[in-house]
C-alpha cells in the first residue's frame, strides 16, 4: 500500500445536485485534489446554515475543498481561468450551454490549458435533436423507457426508486475522466468528456430490450420480476409481512430450493421441468409462497442462505441505513459529525488492494478553502478578497 | 483526433451476463485488446447456434475477440496463465472465491505478472459477513433497499424496471479498472480493484437517505415522484392514454406552467407559493393532471418543451428501441447482423472530443479468435489445438 491512485490529480468541481458530485466524490475518495466551486449562496443541494443538514449533500461532498465564486462576474471568471491553467480536469453538469453562456465552454478552457479534460455530464448529450432539453432524473426515466417498465402489469407508470439515472450519470462521467486521463498519457492533449444520462441508462434495460427483440413484442410488465424466463423468480411474502427475494437462475437452485421446502418430489414434476416451469409459473410461486408464508423473513432467508440458494431480506431504507455489512467492510463508516450528529457515511466503491483511499474527510464549509485557494495559491491578499466579497464575486 | 485513449491495453475477459461484460464492453469501445474467454459451450448469455440471437449479448459483447478455454482443464489453466503474464487486466464476475478454486485467484495472478490488474465484480464484495452470498441484480435490489422504494404507498416491494445493480456494477468495475491503470502509471505495481453492486447502488437511494436522515421516519412511498419537496412533481395522464413526466425543479419553471396552462394567477394563490405547495400537491396535480388530459402526449410535450419546463415523454421501450434523437446523434446506430438481421444497436456512453472511438464490430462467434490468440500469440500449432479441442480444454 503506497499511496492513492489520483494523487497529483487537480480537479475544479463546478457540479451540483447528485450527477456532477457523484463523479467528484469518486475522485477526492480516490485521492484527487477536488477544489469544489460553489456560488456565494452555496450550491443548490447545500443545507442552509441553521438547517439539520443534508444526507445526500453530506454523502457526495465528502473530501472535497470549497471555494465560493460567482461566476456571473468577470473578477470571479478570471481567478477561475488561473485556476483552469493548473489544473487537470473541470467538471461540470450545468444545463445545455450554460458554460457557453459564461463564456467559460471547452473552446475557451482549452485554450487557456491544452492538456484540460472537460467533463460535460447533460440529460441528453450535447448532439442529437433533444441536446437542448432541460433533464433531472425524472423525466431521463421516462425518456429512456425506465418509467413505462416499472410497476405491475395493470400499473400506469411507476418510478424506480432512488435516482438511477443521475448516480449512473455521475459514475459514467467519472469513468470518462479516468479515461482521457489514461488517453492524455499517450497524447499529452486534453479533450472534453461528454456523458448523457439517457445514452448511459439505456443499458439498464437490457432484458426489455431483448425481449422485445426476441418476441416482436413489448415485454408483460411484472412487480414481482423481470421478463426473463427464469422461474422460481419473485418476491415472496413471509409470516411477519416481511418478504424474501428469491432467484433461482441455476437448475441446482430449484433442486435445492424444493428440498429445503420439503418437496423434492417437485423436481421430478413434469409441470416443473427446465422447459415447462415458465409456464407453471403460478402454480409453483403459489407453492413457494405457502412455503415462504410459514416461516419469518430473518429464518426463511437463513434457511435459503444455508442452502446456497439466491435470496436476501428485502430491505426499507431503515435497514440499509446503518447495514451491519457495509459497515463491517468499511464501505459505511459510522461517524460524529459536529453538526449532523451521529450518521452513517458512505465511502467510494471503488477499492484497490494496493492503493489507499484518501482518509475520510466530512463535507466543506462553504468557501471554507477561500484562503487556501485564492490566497495562497492565487497570490490575493486579504484586502483583495474583502473586496471581491464585498462586489459579491466570491 | 489522433487514436482510441486505450489503444495497447490488453484484457483478459472472464465476464458473464450483464455486469462484467458491461464493463469490458465500455473498455473495447474505448479502443483496449478484449479478449473474451468462454468456457468450450459459450458464456450462459451467449445465444445457441440456431436461437434467434440475444439482443443483450449483441450489445455487451461488442469489439470482443471470443476465445474457448475451460478453465476446469489443467492444459486450459496453462493457457491461461500465458496469457495473463502479457495481460494488462484480468476482469471476472464469477461467484464469490470461484477464481481461488480454479487455482487463479488474485494472489496467484499476481505473481505470474505484478503489474496485472485484477478487477472483480461481485455482489457484496470480498469482506464483511455477507460477501459470500451469491448475488444477482434481484437480490442486490431487495438487499439494498430499492425493491422497498419502489411502487406506490400501498404496494408491496416492486422490482424498479431494467438490471440497475448489474449495469451500475459493471460501469463501476470499469471506472475502478481505469483508476488502477492511472495509479500503476505512478507505482509501476498492479493491483486488485473490488467492486461490491451494493455499495454501488447505495448512493442510488440519496433521497430517500436524505428524507429518513431529516425527517427520522423511512419516505412514504409514491408511484410518481421522490420523497423530495419539489412541486410540481409527476407523471400525468394525456388524452391519448399515454403520459407525460414533469418537474418544476425552480420557480421559474411552475411559473412557466401556470402560464402555459393559462392559469397566470396560480403563481400567486397562497396555497401554491413555494412554502405552501408541497402541503397543497393533491390539488395543484388535479389542476395540472386536467390540462394534461386535455392534450395528447406529443403536444403536450412540445408545448411544455417550448416553454422550457423540465419534461418528457413516457417512452415504452418500443419507442426507445430505434430512438431518433439517440440515433442522430450516433449513441444507437442501425446495423444489419448477418444472424440477427436488422438491429438497433448501442455504442458506448463515453465520448471523447479528441480521441476516436474503435470501430463498431458485432459481437463475436464463440471461439472465433481461437486461431489468432493460441495458435499465433501463443505459438500452438494446429494439431496442438485439435487434441485440446478433442480434449475439451478449449
Amino acid at each position: 500500500m503506497t499511496q492513492t491512485p489520483l494523487a497529483g490529480i487537480k480537479v475544479l468541481d463546478l457540479t451540483q445536485i447528485y450527477q456532477g458530485p457523484y463523479a467528484t466524490f469518486l475522485m477526492a475518495q480516490a485521492g484527487a485534489e477536488v477544489i469544489k466551486i460553489e456560488p456565494p449562496g452555496g450550491e443548490r443541494l447545500r443545507p442552509p446554515a441553521h438547517a439539520r443538514g443534508s444526507m445526500a449533500f453530506a454523502m457526495l461532498n465528502a473530501n472535497k475543498l470549497s471555494i465560493t465564486l460567482n461566476l456571473k462576474a468577470e473578477a470571479a471568471r478570471d481567478l477561475f481561468l488561473e485556476l483552469v491553467a493548473d489544473a487537470d480536469l473541470v467538471v461540470e453538469n450545468f444545463g445545455p450551454g450554460a458554460m457557453e453562456r459564461l463564456g467559460l465552454g471547452w473552446e475557451t478552457l482549452k485554450t487557456v490549458n491544452p492538456r484540460l479534460i472537460y467533463v460535460s455530464g447533460t440529460g441528453f448529450g450535447l448532439s442529437g435533436p433533444d441536446h437542448d432539453l432541460l433533464a433531472m432524473d425524472h423525466t431521463v426515466q421516462a425518456a429512456v423507457g425506465l418509467l413505462a417498465a416499472t410497476g405491475g402489469p395493470d400499473d400506469p407508470p411507476t418510478r424506480a426508486g432512488g435516482a438511477p439515472s443521475d448516480i449512473m450519470g455521475g459514475v459514467h462521467m467519472y469513468a470518462g475522466a479516468m479515461t482521457a486521463l489514461l488517453g492524455r498519457h499517450q497524447t499529452g492533449e486534453g479533450t472534453r468528456v461528454e456523458v448523457s444520462m439517457m445514452d448511459a441508462m439505456y443499458f439498464n434495460l437490457s432484458t426489455e430490450l431483448s425481449t422485445l427483440y426476441a418476441t416482436g413484442k413489448p415485454p408483460p410488465k411484472n412487480r414481482n420480476r423481470s421478463p426473463s424466463t427464469v422461474v422460481p423468480y419473485s418476491i415472496y411474502r413471509c409470516s411477519d409481512g416481511r418478504y424474501v427475494a428469491v432467484i433461482c437462475i441455476q437448475e441446482r437452485h430449484w433442486h435445492a430450493l424444493a428440498k429445503l421446502m420439503g418437496h423434492p418430489a417437485l423436481v421430478d414434476d413434469p409441470r416443473f421441468s427446465r422447459k415447462e416451469r415458465f409456464a407453471n409459473e403460478a402454480e409453483l410461486n403459489r407453492i413457494v409462497g405457502e412455503w415462504m408464508l410459514g416461516l419469518p423473513q430473518e429464518e426463511a432467508f437463513a434457511l435459503l442462505r444455508e442452502a446456497k440458494i439466491p435470496a436476501a431480506p428485502v430491505r426499507r431504507v431503515q435497514d440499509v441505513y446503518g447495514n451491519a455489512h457495509m459497515l463491517a467492510r468499511g464501505s459505511l463508516i459510522a461517524a460524529n459529525h459536529p453538526g449532523m450528529g451521529e450518521v452513517y457515511l458512505p465511502t467510494s466503491p471503488l477499492r484497490f488492494s494496493n492503493f489507499n483511499a484518501a482518509q475520510y474527510a466530512f463535507y466543506p464549509e462553504l468557501g471554507s478553502a477561500n484562503q487556501m485557494v485564492l490566497g495562497e495559491r492565487l497570490g490575493r491578499d486579504d484586502e483583495t478578497l474583502a473586496q471581491l466579497a464585498e462586489a459579491g464575486a466570491i
